[in-house]
Protein backbone atom coordinates (compact mmCIF):
# COMPACT_ATOMS: atom_id res chain seq x y z
CA UNK A 1 0.00 0.00 0.00
CA UNK A 2 1.37 3.58 -0.53
CA UNK A 3 1.74 6.15 0.80
CA UNK A 4 -1.08 8.04 0.18
CA UNK A 5 -3.10 11.38 2.09
CA UNK A 6 -5.70 14.17 1.00
CA UNK A 7 -5.31 17.49 2.76
CA UNK A 8 -6.94 19.90 3.68
CA UNK A 9 -6.36 23.25 4.31
CA UNK A 10 -8.74 25.33 6.57
CA UNK A 11 -7.15 28.22 7.32
CA UNK A 12 -3.57 29.86 6.16
CA UNK A 13 -2.31 28.09 9.44
CA UNK A 14 -3.75 25.34 9.75
CA UNK A 15 -4.24 21.65 7.67
CA UNK A 16 -5.78 18.57 8.42
CA UNK A 17 -4.16 15.38 6.71
CA UNK A 18 -6.31 12.39 6.21
CA UNK A 19 -4.70 8.71 5.56
CA UNK A 20 -6.26 6.77 2.52
CA UNK A 21 -6.75 2.98 1.64
CA UNK A 22 -7.47 4.17 -2.11
CA UNK A 23 -8.75 6.64 -4.15
CA UNK A 24 -12.44 4.69 -5.57
CA UNK A 25 -13.49 7.60 -7.59
CA UNK A 26 -12.47 10.92 -9.10
CA UNK A 27 -14.66 13.22 -11.37
CA UNK A 28 -15.21 16.56 -12.62
CA UNK A 29 -19.14 17.06 -12.52
CA UNK A 30 -20.77 20.44 -14.23
CA UNK A 31 -20.67 22.11 -10.57
CA UNK A 32 -18.09 20.72 -8.62
CA UNK A 33 -15.16 17.87 -8.63
CA UNK A 34 -15.98 14.63 -7.19
CA UNK A 35 -14.16 12.07 -5.27
CA UNK A 36 -14.50 9.00 -3.26
CA UNK A 37 -11.89 7.55 -1.15
CA UNK A 38 -11.41 5.21 0.87
CA UNK A 39 -9.34 6.51 3.94
CA UNK A 40 -7.33 4.08 6.69
CA UNK A 41 -9.78 5.18 9.91
CA UNK A 42 -12.55 7.17 8.72
CA UNK A 43 -14.12 4.54 6.68
CA UNK A 44 -14.96 6.18 2.88
CA UNK A 45 -15.28 9.49 2.76
CA UNK A 46 -17.15 11.99 -0.01
CA UNK A 47 -14.80 15.06 -1.04
CA UNK A 48 -16.76 17.74 -3.13
CA UNK A 49 -14.11 20.62 -4.60
CA UNK A 50 -11.13 19.27 -2.04
CA UNK A 51 -13.38 19.60 0.98
CA UNK A 52 -14.14 16.24 2.98
CA UNK A 53 -18.11 16.57 3.29
CA UNK A 54 -18.82 13.12 5.21
CA UNK A 55 -16.92 9.82 6.25
CA UNK A 56 -18.76 7.01 7.13
CA UNK A 57 -17.44 6.66 10.64
CA UNK A 58 -19.06 10.35 11.93
CA UNK A 59 -21.32 11.55 9.35
CA UNK A 60 -24.05 10.30 11.94
CA UNK A 61 -23.34 12.99 13.97
CA UNK A 62 -24.07 15.93 10.96
CA UNK A 63 -26.99 14.53 9.96
CA UNK A 64 -28.76 13.63 13.49
CA UNK A 65 -27.69 17.16 14.34
CA UNK A 66 -29.25 18.86 11.66
CA UNK A 67 -32.19 17.19 11.58
CA UNK A 68 -33.49 15.53 14.50
CA UNK A 69 -33.07 18.96 16.36
CA UNK A 70 -35.50 21.53 14.34
CA UNK A 71 -37.94 18.31 13.70
CA UNK A 72 -38.54 17.50 17.29
CA UNK A 73 -38.84 21.07 18.07
CA UNK A 74 -41.61 21.27 15.96
CA UNK A 75 -45.11 19.92 17.05
CA UNK A 76 -46.45 18.48 13.75
CA UNK A 77 -43.37 18.45 10.70
CA UNK A 78 -45.56 16.87 8.36
CA UNK A 79 -44.23 18.61 5.19
CA UNK A 80 -40.14 19.05 4.61
CA UNK A 81 -37.69 20.51 2.02
CA UNK A 82 -34.11 19.92 2.34
CA UNK A 83 -31.93 22.09 0.06
CA UNK A 84 -28.75 20.51 -0.95
CA UNK A 85 -27.68 17.04 1.05
CA UNK A 86 -27.53 15.01 -2.65
CA UNK A 87 -25.32 12.18 -0.11
CA UNK A 88 -28.56 11.41 1.36
CA UNK A 89 -27.81 11.54 5.03
CA UNK A 90 -30.07 14.22 6.08
CA UNK A 91 -33.08 12.37 3.75
CA UNK A 92 -32.34 9.21 5.89
CA UNK A 93 -33.13 11.12 9.44
CA UNK A 94 -36.23 12.41 7.87
CA UNK A 95 -37.63 9.79 7.12
CA UNK A 96 -37.18 7.86 10.62
CA UNK A 97 -40.48 10.49 11.88
CA UNK A 98 -43.43 9.09 11.12
CA UNK A 99 -45.13 12.58 11.58
CA UNK A 100 -43.29 13.51 7.80
CA UNK A 101 -46.06 13.03 5.02
CA UNK A 102 -44.13 14.58 2.43
CA UNK A 103 -40.26 15.38 1.35
CA UNK A 104 -39.35 17.54 -1.39
CA UNK A 105 -35.07 17.58 -2.12
CA UNK A 106 -33.55 20.18 -4.11
CA UNK A 107 -30.08 18.82 -5.19
CA UNK A 108 -28.25 20.70 -7.69
CA UNK A 109 -25.77 18.06 -8.65
CA UNK A 110 -27.32 14.71 -9.52
CA UNK A 111 -24.05 12.99 -9.69
CA UNK A 112 -23.69 13.46 -5.62
CA UNK A 113 -26.75 11.63 -6.04
CA UNK A 114 -25.76 8.91 -7.48
CA UNK A 115 -22.09 8.55 -6.68
CA UNK A 116 -23.36 8.11 -3.05
CA UNK A 117 -25.82 5.49 -4.01
CA UNK A 118 -23.18 3.52 -5.56
CA UNK A 119 -20.36 4.10 -2.55
CA UNK A 120 -22.85 5.33 0.58
CA UNK A 121 -25.21 2.67 0.19
CA UNK A 122 -26.32 3.41 4.59
CA UNK A 123 -25.94 6.70 4.11
CA UNK A 124 -27.79 7.35 0.77
CA UNK A 125 -30.45 4.79 2.00
CA UNK A 126 -33.91 6.76 2.06
CA UNK A 127 -34.26 7.76 -1.78
CA UNK A 128 -36.93 5.31 -2.42
CA UNK A 129 -39.12 6.68 0.59
CA UNK A 130 -42.53 7.22 -0.98
CA UNK A 131 -43.17 10.54 0.78
CA UNK A 132 -39.83 11.52 -1.22
CA UNK A 133 -39.92 13.81 -4.25
CA UNK A 134 -36.37 14.59 -5.82
CA UNK A 135 -35.76 17.67 -7.75
CA UNK A 136 -32.30 17.63 -9.77
CA UNK A 137 -31.51 21.58 -9.79
CA UNK A 138 -30.83 25.23 -8.12
CA UNK A 139 -32.05 25.41 -4.64
CA UNK A 140 -32.66 29.30 -4.83
CA UNK A 141 -34.30 29.09 -7.88
CA UNK A 142 -36.90 26.42 -6.09
CA UNK A 143 -37.25 28.25 -2.86
CA UNK A 144 -38.15 31.39 -4.63
CA UNK A 145 -40.94 29.76 -7.08
CA UNK A 146 -42.80 26.80 -5.34
CA UNK A 147 -45.66 27.46 -4.08
CA UNK A 148 -45.39 24.54 -1.93
CA UNK A 149 -45.57 24.92 1.92
CA UNK A 150 -43.80 23.66 4.68
CA UNK A 151 -43.12 22.91 7.99
CA UNK A 152 -39.57 22.99 8.20
CA UNK A 153 -36.54 23.60 5.51
CA UNK A 154 -33.23 21.63 5.88
CA UNK A 155 -30.12 23.70 4.19
CA UNK A 156 -27.85 20.80 3.81
CA UNK A 157 -25.11 23.37 2.29
CA UNK A 158 -21.48 22.52 1.77
CA UNK A 159 -19.10 25.73 2.48
CA UNK A 160 -19.87 29.19 1.40
CA UNK A 161 -17.43 29.31 -1.37
CA UNK A 162 -18.55 28.71 -5.12
CA UNK A 163 -21.98 27.78 -5.47
CA UNK A 164 -23.13 27.71 -2.42
CA UNK A 165 -22.41 31.67 -1.19
CA UNK A 166 -25.96 32.52 -2.06
CA UNK A 167 -27.00 30.13 0.27
CA UNK A 168 -26.21 32.23 3.27
CA UNK A 169 -27.92 35.11 2.17
CA UNK A 170 -30.37 37.34 3.40
CA UNK A 171 -32.19 37.05 0.40
CA UNK A 172 -32.24 33.27 0.46
CA UNK A 173 -33.65 33.33 3.91
CA UNK A 174 -36.31 35.67 3.23
CA UNK A 175 -37.61 33.65 0.00
CA UNK A 176 -37.34 29.90 2.84
CA UNK A 177 -39.83 32.91 5.32
CA UNK A 178 -42.39 33.06 2.45
CA UNK A 179 -42.31 29.16 2.00
CA UNK A 180 -42.93 28.19 5.37
CA UNK A 181 -46.18 28.07 7.05
CA UNK A 182 -47.16 30.60 10.07
CA UNK A 183 -45.41 28.05 12.74
CA UNK A 184 -42.40 26.69 10.35
CA UNK A 185 -38.62 27.02 11.02
CA UNK A 186 -35.36 26.60 8.94
CA UNK A 187 -32.06 24.73 10.08
CA UNK A 188 -29.03 25.55 8.64
CA UNK A 189 -25.28 24.31 8.61
CA UNK A 190 -23.36 27.54 9.66
CA UNK A 191 -19.68 26.97 10.01
CA UNK A 192 -17.42 26.69 12.49
CA UNK A 193 -17.49 30.09 14.74
CA UNK A 194 -13.69 29.92 15.35
CA UNK A 195 -12.02 28.99 12.09
CA UNK A 196 -15.12 30.26 10.19
CA UNK A 197 -16.06 33.49 12.32
CA UNK A 198 -17.39 35.83 9.74
CA UNK A 199 -19.72 32.90 7.79
CA UNK A 200 -20.75 31.50 11.00
CA UNK A 201 -22.31 35.74 12.07
CA UNK A 202 -22.94 36.73 8.65
CA UNK A 203 -25.59 33.56 8.71
CA UNK A 204 -26.64 34.98 12.30
CA UNK A 205 -26.71 38.66 11.23
CA UNK A 206 -29.29 37.50 7.91
CA UNK A 207 -31.31 34.60 9.59
CA UNK A 208 -32.23 37.66 12.36
CA UNK A 209 -32.98 40.11 9.80
CA UNK A 210 -35.70 37.56 8.39
CA UNK A 211 -37.26 35.68 11.23
CA UNK A 212 -38.38 36.98 14.72
CA UNK A 213 -36.70 34.12 16.34
CA UNK A 214 -33.02 32.91 15.69
CA UNK A 215 -31.45 29.95 17.62
CA UNK A 216 -27.58 28.65 17.56
CA UNK A 217 -26.66 24.91 18.48
CA UNK A 218 -23.82 23.15 18.61
CA UNK A 219 -22.20 19.79 17.67
CA UNK A 220 -18.25 18.63 17.69
CA UNK A 221 -18.00 16.64 14.28
CA UNK A 222 -14.38 14.96 13.81
CA UNK A 223 -14.21 14.79 10.59
CA UNK A 224 -14.69 18.66 10.06
CA UNK A 225 -12.37 21.19 11.05
CA UNK A 226 -11.61 21.21 14.99
CA UNK A 227 -13.66 22.51 17.73
CA UNK A 228 -17.36 23.55 18.07
CA UNK A 229 -19.41 23.24 14.76
CA UNK A 230 -22.50 25.30 14.63
CA UNK A 231 -26.09 24.93 13.24
CA UNK A 232 -28.53 28.17 13.02
CA UNK A 233 -32.54 27.64 13.53
CA UNK A 234 -34.83 30.30 12.40
CA UNK A 235 -38.20 30.14 13.70
CA UNK A 236 -41.60 31.89 13.14
CA UNK A 237 -43.21 31.16 16.29
CA UNK A 238 -41.35 27.82 18.17
CA UNK A 239 -38.79 28.13 20.69
CA UNK A 240 -36.78 25.57 19.22
CA UNK A 241 -34.80 24.84 22.64
CA UNK A 242 -37.67 22.57 23.53
CA UNK A 243 -39.03 19.25 22.13
CA UNK A 244 -42.79 19.54 21.02
CA UNK A 245 -42.82 16.93 18.38
CA UNK A 246 -43.14 13.32 18.72
CA UNK A 247 -40.67 11.42 20.46
CA UNK A 248 -40.72 7.71 18.88
CA UNK A 249 -38.01 8.39 16.21
CA UNK A 250 -35.09 8.13 18.90
CA UNK A 251 -34.53 4.17 19.33
CA UNK A 252 -31.46 3.69 16.91
CA UNK A 253 -30.04 7.19 16.85
CA UNK A 254 -25.96 7.17 17.62
CA UNK A 255 -25.80 10.83 18.76
CA UNK A 256 -29.42 12.60 19.53
CA UNK A 257 -31.17 12.09 22.26
CA UNK A 258 -33.47 14.68 24.60
CA UNK A 259 -30.61 15.75 26.83
CA UNK A 260 -28.26 16.46 24.07
CA UNK A 261 -31.26 18.84 22.26
CA UNK A 262 -31.35 20.97 25.02
CA UNK A 263 -27.55 21.40 25.73
CA UNK A 264 -26.61 21.88 22.68
CA UNK A 265 -28.19 25.69 22.60
CA UNK A 266 -26.14 26.16 25.80
CA UNK A 267 -23.43 28.09 24.41
CA UNK A 268 -20.06 28.94 25.76
CA UNK A 269 -19.58 32.37 26.52
CA UNK A 270 -17.14 33.61 23.93
CA UNK A 271 -19.89 32.22 21.35
CA UNK A 272 -22.24 34.02 22.59
CA UNK A 273 -20.19 37.49 22.61
CA UNK A 274 -19.69 36.81 18.68
CA UNK A 275 -23.19 37.22 18.16
CA UNK A 276 -24.25 39.00 21.26
CA UNK B 1 9.71 34.26 6.89
CA UNK B 2 10.39 30.17 6.04
CA UNK B 3 7.59 28.01 5.32
CA UNK B 4 7.56 26.52 9.01
CA UNK B 5 5.01 23.93 9.96
CA UNK B 6 4.63 22.19 13.41
CA UNK B 7 2.82 18.72 13.26
CA UNK B 8 0.85 16.05 15.20
CA UNK B 9 -0.17 12.89 14.21
CA UNK B 10 -2.89 12.15 16.35
CA UNK B 11 -3.22 8.54 14.64
CA UNK B 12 -1.87 7.01 12.09
CA UNK B 13 -4.27 7.99 9.57
CA UNK B 14 -4.44 11.21 10.54
CA UNK B 15 -2.14 14.61 10.84
CA UNK B 16 -3.16 18.33 12.26
CA UNK B 17 -0.27 20.92 10.88
CA UNK B 18 0.22 24.33 12.45
CA UNK B 19 2.03 27.03 10.46
CA UNK B 20 4.98 29.09 12.48
CA UNK B 21 5.84 32.21 12.83
CA UNK B 22 8.86 31.19 14.40
CA UNK B 23 10.44 28.67 17.40
CA UNK B 24 11.55 30.71 20.59
CA UNK B 25 12.19 28.19 22.34
CA UNK B 26 13.88 24.62 22.46
CA UNK B 27 14.91 22.51 25.46
CA UNK B 28 15.25 18.92 26.83
CA UNK B 29 14.21 18.64 30.34
CA UNK B 30 15.17 16.10 32.72
CA UNK B 31 11.49 14.96 32.13
CA UNK B 32 11.04 15.82 28.14
CA UNK B 33 11.38 17.68 25.12
CA UNK B 34 9.90 21.17 25.42
CA UNK B 35 9.48 23.89 23.20
CA UNK B 36 7.30 27.50 22.75
CA UNK B 37 6.78 28.28 19.11
CA UNK B 38 4.89 31.38 17.86
CA UNK B 39 2.34 30.00 15.48
CA UNK B 40 0.16 31.86 12.35
CA UNK B 41 -3.10 31.63 13.98
CA UNK B 42 -3.09 30.45 17.65
CA UNK B 43 -0.80 32.80 19.21
CA UNK B 44 2.42 31.30 21.30
CA UNK B 45 2.39 27.81 21.97
CA UNK B 46 3.72 25.05 24.32
CA UNK B 47 4.97 21.95 22.72
CA UNK B 48 5.75 19.07 24.86
CA UNK B 49 7.60 16.01 23.42
CA UNK B 50 5.48 16.94 20.55
CA UNK B 51 2.49 17.39 21.28
CA UNK B 52 0.49 20.73 21.54
CA UNK B 53 -0.10 21.27 25.47
CA UNK B 54 -1.22 25.20 25.47
CA UNK B 55 -2.18 27.60 22.68
CA UNK B 56 -2.65 31.27 23.80
CA UNK B 57 -6.37 31.52 21.56
CA UNK B 58 -8.36 28.46 22.97
CA UNK B 59 -6.09 27.41 26.41
CA UNK B 60 -8.98 29.76 28.26
CA UNK B 61 -11.38 26.68 27.06
CA UNK B 62 -9.23 24.02 28.61
CA UNK B 63 -8.37 25.50 31.93
CA UNK B 64 -12.15 26.96 32.32
CA UNK B 65 -13.84 23.73 32.32
CA UNK B 66 -11.16 21.54 34.16
CA UNK B 67 -11.88 24.16 37.22
CA UNK B 68 -15.13 25.69 37.00
CA UNK B 69 -16.76 22.87 36.65
CA UNK B 70 -15.88 20.45 39.76
CA UNK B 71 -15.37 23.89 41.75
CA UNK B 72 -18.41 25.14 41.15
CA UNK B 73 -20.52 21.37 42.10
CA UNK B 74 -19.01 21.52 45.32
CA UNK B 75 -20.81 23.92 48.07
CA UNK B 76 -17.36 24.57 49.88
CA UNK B 77 -14.46 24.13 47.93
CA UNK B 78 -11.36 25.22 49.90
CA UNK B 79 -8.48 23.04 49.59
CA UNK B 80 -7.29 22.42 46.45
CA UNK B 81 -4.86 19.88 44.77
CA UNK B 82 -3.80 20.67 41.37
CA UNK B 83 -0.98 17.31 39.94
CA UNK B 84 0.50 19.08 36.97
CA UNK B 85 -0.29 21.94 35.23
CA UNK B 86 2.73 23.53 35.24
CA UNK B 87 1.80 26.33 32.68
CA UNK B 88 -0.09 27.73 35.64
CA UNK B 89 -3.88 28.11 33.47
CA UNK B 90 -5.64 25.74 35.95
CA UNK B 91 -3.89 27.85 38.85
CA UNK B 92 -4.86 30.81 37.48
CA UNK B 93 -9.13 30.05 37.27
CA UNK B 94 -8.03 28.10 40.93
CA UNK B 95 -7.55 32.03 42.43
CA UNK B 96 -11.02 32.96 41.01
CA UNK B 97 -12.53 31.54 43.62
CA UNK B 98 -12.63 33.24 47.42
CA UNK B 99 -13.41 30.12 49.00
CA UNK B 100 -10.52 28.70 48.03
CA UNK B 101 -8.36 29.07 50.87
CA UNK B 102 -5.37 26.63 50.27
CA UNK B 103 -3.66 25.57 46.76
CA UNK B 104 -0.95 22.68 46.91
CA UNK B 105 -0.02 21.87 43.33
CA UNK B 106 2.60 19.28 42.40
CA UNK B 107 4.24 19.74 38.98
CA UNK B 108 7.08 17.07 38.11
CA UNK B 109 8.97 19.68 36.03
CA UNK B 110 10.17 22.58 37.02
CA UNK B 111 11.11 24.05 33.44
CA UNK B 112 7.68 23.70 32.07
CA UNK B 113 6.72 26.38 35.09
CA UNK B 114 9.89 29.17 34.32
CA UNK B 115 8.99 28.98 30.69
CA UNK B 116 5.78 29.48 31.20
CA UNK B 117 6.53 32.31 33.30
CA UNK B 118 8.34 33.62 30.63
CA UNK B 119 6.72 32.94 27.22
CA UNK B 120 2.99 33.03 28.73
CA UNK B 121 2.28 35.78 31.21
CA UNK B 122 -0.96 36.01 31.13
CA UNK B 123 -1.26 31.75 31.56
CA UNK B 124 1.14 31.69 34.42
CA UNK B 125 -0.47 34.56 36.11
CA UNK B 126 -1.10 33.41 39.39
CA UNK B 127 2.12 31.45 40.75
CA UNK B 128 2.52 34.56 43.65
CA UNK B 129 -1.01 33.95 44.86
CA UNK B 130 -0.19 33.73 48.79
CA UNK B 131 -2.79 30.66 49.13
CA UNK B 132 -0.35 28.26 46.81
CA UNK B 133 2.09 26.28 47.85
CA UNK B 134 3.78 24.45 44.70
CA UNK B 135 5.52 21.61 44.76
CA UNK B 136 8.07 20.59 42.32
CA UNK B 137 7.85 16.64 42.20
CA UNK B 138 5.97 13.64 41.46
CA UNK B 139 2.78 13.99 41.88
CA UNK B 140 2.13 10.06 42.14
CA UNK B 141 4.36 10.32 45.10
CA UNK B 142 2.91 12.93 46.60
CA UNK B 143 -0.55 12.01 46.26
CA UNK B 144 0.40 8.57 48.40
CA UNK B 145 2.55 10.19 50.76
CA UNK B 146 0.89 13.48 51.83
CA UNK B 147 -1.23 13.63 55.25
CA UNK B 148 -3.15 16.33 53.77
CA UNK B 149 -6.92 16.68 53.32
CA UNK B 150 -8.55 18.22 50.27
CA UNK B 151 -11.82 18.78 49.06
CA UNK B 152 -11.20 18.71 45.47
CA UNK B 153 -8.28 17.36 43.94
CA UNK B 154 -7.41 18.41 39.93
CA UNK B 155 -5.46 16.06 37.89
CA UNK B 156 -3.87 18.39 34.70
CA UNK B 157 -2.32 15.81 32.93
CA UNK B 158 -0.74 15.17 29.75
CA UNK B 159 -1.81 12.29 27.24
CA UNK B 160 -1.29 9.08 28.79
CA UNK B 161 2.21 8.09 27.57
CA UNK B 162 5.38 7.86 29.13
CA UNK B 163 5.49 9.43 32.54
CA UNK B 164 1.68 10.19 32.71
CA UNK B 165 0.61 7.16 32.26
CA UNK B 166 0.50 5.99 35.79
CA UNK B 167 -1.80 9.23 36.37
CA UNK B 168 -4.59 7.21 34.49
CA UNK B 169 -4.40 4.56 37.00
CA UNK B 170 -6.87 3.03 39.75
CA UNK B 171 -3.70 3.03 41.77
CA UNK B 172 -3.28 6.64 41.68
CA UNK B 173 -7.22 7.48 41.80
CA UNK B 174 -7.26 4.89 44.96
CA UNK B 175 -4.84 7.32 46.34
CA UNK B 176 -6.54 10.07 45.59
CA UNK B 177 -9.64 8.77 47.54
CA UNK B 178 -7.83 8.55 50.40
CA UNK B 179 -6.81 12.46 50.55
CA UNK B 180 -10.49 13.48 49.90
CA UNK B 181 -12.54 14.64 52.54
CA UNK B 182 -15.89 12.87 52.75
CA UNK B 183 -17.59 15.00 50.58
CA UNK B 184 -14.22 15.43 47.93
CA UNK B 185 -14.05 15.14 44.34
CA UNK B 186 -11.49 14.69 41.69
CA UNK B 187 -11.23 15.74 38.11
CA UNK B 188 -9.18 14.98 35.30
CA UNK B 189 -8.52 15.32 31.78
CA UNK B 190 -9.75 12.12 30.03
CA UNK B 191 -8.79 12.32 26.59
CA UNK B 192 -10.76 11.97 23.23
CA UNK B 193 -13.54 9.48 23.46
CA UNK B 194 -13.16 9.11 19.40
CA UNK B 195 -9.29 9.33 18.82
CA UNK B 196 -8.13 7.78 22.13
CA UNK B 197 -11.16 5.70 22.99
CA UNK B 198 -9.26 3.13 25.15
CA UNK B 199 -7.66 6.24 27.18
CA UNK B 200 -10.95 7.72 27.49
CA UNK B 201 -12.59 3.88 28.65
CA UNK B 202 -9.94 3.27 31.19
CA UNK B 203 -10.21 6.64 32.87
CA UNK B 204 -14.31 5.33 33.35
CA UNK B 205 -13.49 1.96 34.87
CA UNK B 206 -10.56 2.98 36.50
CA UNK B 207 -12.32 5.70 38.39
CA UNK B 208 -15.97 3.70 38.70
CA UNK B 209 -13.99 1.18 40.66
CA UNK B 210 -12.87 3.81 43.87
CA UNK B 211 -15.45 6.50 43.92
CA UNK B 212 -19.50 5.96 44.28
CA UNK B 213 -20.13 8.63 41.15
CA UNK B 214 -18.43 9.04 38.04
CA UNK B 215 -19.39 11.91 35.43
CA UNK B 216 -18.32 12.74 32.13
CA UNK B 217 -18.79 15.87 30.93
CA UNK B 218 -17.38 17.28 27.46
CA UNK B 219 -15.99 20.43 26.00
CA UNK B 220 -14.40 21.18 22.17
CA UNK B 221 -11.07 22.80 22.14
CA UNK B 222 -9.68 23.88 18.56
CA UNK B 223 -6.19 23.17 19.00
CA UNK B 224 -6.64 19.65 20.69
CA UNK B 225 -7.73 16.75 18.57
CA UNK B 226 -11.46 17.21 16.49
CA UNK B 227 -14.61 15.76 18.44
CA UNK B 228 -15.45 16.57 21.68
CA UNK B 229 -12.98 16.51 24.44
CA UNK B 230 -13.73 14.89 27.58
CA UNK B 231 -13.54 15.46 31.41
CA UNK B 232 -14.08 12.92 34.33
CA UNK B 233 -15.12 13.35 37.88
CA UNK B 234 -15.26 11.33 40.46
CA UNK B 235 -17.09 12.22 43.31
CA UNK B 236 -17.64 10.87 47.05
CA UNK B 237 -21.11 12.57 47.42
CA UNK B 238 -22.12 15.18 45.52
CA UNK B 239 -23.92 15.35 42.36
CA UNK B 240 -21.55 17.14 40.07
CA UNK B 241 -23.67 18.03 37.70
CA UNK B 242 -25.60 20.39 39.86
CA UNK B 243 -24.29 23.95 40.71
CA UNK B 244 -23.59 24.19 44.42
CA UNK B 245 -20.71 26.55 44.90
CA UNK B 246 -20.20 30.26 45.05
CA UNK B 247 -20.94 31.48 41.51
CA UNK B 248 -19.36 35.22 42.37
CA UNK B 249 -16.30 33.98 40.14
CA UNK B 250 -18.20 33.72 37.31
CA UNK B 251 -17.32 37.61 35.73
CA UNK B 252 -14.63 37.22 33.47
CA UNK B 253 -14.86 34.00 31.83
CA UNK B 254 -14.93 33.22 28.25
CA UNK B 255 -16.34 29.90 28.16
CA UNK B 256 -17.70 28.59 31.32
CA UNK B 257 -21.15 29.60 32.38
CA UNK B 258 -24.40 27.68 34.26
CA UNK B 259 -26.13 26.86 31.46
CA UNK B 260 -22.93 25.50 29.70
CA UNK B 261 -22.14 23.31 33.00
CA UNK B 262 -24.83 21.52 32.91
CA UNK B 263 -25.09 21.16 29.35
CA UNK B 264 -21.85 19.75 29.41
CA UNK B 265 -22.70 16.74 30.68
CA UNK B 266 -25.28 15.39 28.27
CA UNK B 267 -23.30 13.27 26.41
CA UNK B 268 -24.48 11.94 22.75
CA UNK B 269 -25.56 7.99 22.87
CA UNK B 270 -22.10 7.13 20.97
CA UNK B 271 -20.26 8.04 23.98
CA UNK B 272 -23.16 6.79 26.26
CA UNK B 273 -22.44 3.37 24.57
CA UNK B 274 -18.97 3.63 25.20
CA UNK B 275 -18.77 3.41 29.02
CA UNK B 276 -22.19 2.05 29.41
Amino acid sequence: MGNYWIYENHTEGYEVRWKLKSILHEEKTAFQKLAVVDTLEWGKALILDGALQIAEKDEFIYHEMIVHVPIHAHPHPERVLIIGGGDGGTLREVVRHATVKKIDMVEIDERVVKVSQQYFPKVASAFDDPRLNLHIGDGIKYVAETTQEYDLVIVDSSDPVGPAVQLFSRDFYQSIYSILAEDGMVTVQSESPIFFEEAFRSVHKNMGAVFPKVNIYLASIPTYVSGPWTFTIGSKKHNPVKIQGDRTCLSGLKYYNESVHEAAFSLPQFIKSMVG
